[in-house]
């Protein structure tokens, strides 16, 4: 059991982990890779405060070999579901349910835009997880609408269930190269109910039926990953100490709120890591 | 004019100086030296994001010279009192008196412990500013009672004016060589209402009588500095943008709360000059 999960890998997330270790919290680190945040394909931040004219790359890299020599643990991956256990909470990534105390959210402003159809969808037909549902789809026909390379190890996965696999690419990775995977060159443009239960993929020109379809992303709306989180707009809802309005759940970052600046991110990490450890020392 | 005044030199006060000048904001920075504040002292950070291991006087270094290559401007000296002017601020500052459109305090967190009756003598016999009140003492007897270096230059001031300087030393610095102005080796221990409107200074066994009394330390509390600015208790009150309870006033690190961290200070001194960039660009 960890005292603390940080989902993301940003400034917020890296300056978090470094405080939390000099409070020796035992924490980890949960995000997919960091390449595809905004600050990666930063060419040059001026007003970081002792990183004069860096690149976004180079700053994650210092920030991240820092928290390393520190005793941050981390792990490659999307947190996709969390759940509140008694006195701590559940996070699903991948195939692994991790345990913590407590829960700092910090992954980024970044909300994932939905395909018309999904949200209603889902639960009916339409997953995010293969993992959960895969099952549900033994010989069945399914697709998978992926963002990211995350979806290829889905994918595959679901082959080994499903009768067949059609793969639509939503951003730009590298597909599954898998015999029992057909690839899709069309872009989904939404969702449908269709006869039978089935699901209609619907692109600019072809509509193809599945019984399941599966959507993934790098990225999980706070409020679907963590219910009962509340917003303030499209932001997680946060005190000056960071906390949110659920118990040893932490906010900090992109994702609380603007401005959205390194250095704001760095000192509400630093916040939250802090409020963190108070809670926990007197939990 | 300035766009800004920041009070303060430390961590808070330099990464809002350094986003204010990506804003385009004209802004200086006062402070007294940078040697006084207890980060100067740290030997060794390690959770300050991108400055791994680094002492504190090493850290001021590289912030002070990225705020400077971003244009912040400099000034040495303690922002002694602040007044609303209409549409700007009034920042007295030794003898010269500044304007802004916009105010930040950033001066730390160290709250000068005043001497017994000391408060209540100011204004009758006792006061903080030689050049403010020294020509009402003329000719007559006063004492210099001072925790810094700064001391030693109004008590040359004053010298010019008065009959007798009596100069305390309540903190170690080297105090002023200069025959007008006698070197007293006591403590001041707290300060007395005498007969004849004068002032007794009271020591581990002496007391003596002055027409006037200057106290002079590198910090000024902020609602002295600023009246009617709200405090929540010994700190600044602020919200999440970094407002203080006075328009365009605005309060940012170790002064604006706990937690007493160099990444929360650098965080709250972004978030300040991003409102500040804001609420001038809609004034």
């Amino acid at each position: 059991m960890y005292d603390l999960i940080i989902v993301g890998g940003g400034p917020a997330a890296l300056s978090c982990g470094m405080t939390a270790r000099k409070r020796n919290l035992r924490c980890l680190v949960v995000a997919a890779d960091a390449q595809t945040g905004w600050l990666y394909k930063a060419e040059r931040l001026d007003n970081y405060p002792g990183m004069p004219k860096v690149s976004g790359k180079e700053l994650l890299r210092v920030f991240r070999a820092q928290a390393q020599e520190l005793g941050v643990e981390f792990m490659g991956g999307v947190a996709r579901q969390i759940q509140p256990m008694g006195d701590s909470y559940m996070v699903l990534v991948g195939n692994d349910v991790l345990e913590a105390r407590a829960v700092v959210l910090a992954m980024g402003a970044a909300r994932p835009k939905l395909l018309p159809g999904e949200e209603e969808l889902l639960g009916r037909g339409v997953s995010w997880c293969g993992t959960c549902d895969g099952m549900f789809y033994r010989g069945k026909r399914v697709a998978v609408l992926s963002a990211w390379h995350g979806g290829v190890e889905e994918a595959l996965f679901l082959a080994s269930l499903a009768s067949h696999v059609d793969y639509y690419t939503m951003a730009p990775h590298t597909p599954p190269a898998d015999e029992r995977i057909e690839l899709r060159g069309e872009k989904p443009l939404r969702l449908e109910a269709a006869e039978g239960r089935q699901i209609a993929v619907v692109t600019d020109g072809t509509t193809s039926d599945y019984d399941g379809v599966f959507v993934f992303r790098p990225a999980v709306a706070p409020d679907r990953m963590l219910p009962g989180l509340k917003l303030d707009g499209s932001f997680v809802e946060v005190d000056r100490a960071m906390r949110t309005s659920l118990p040893r759940v932490y906010a900090c970052g992109d994702c609380a709120g603007q401005p959205l600046q390194v250095a704001k991110a760095v000192g509400e990490g630093n916040i939250a890591a802090i409020s963190c450890a108070e809670d926990l020392a007197h939990a």
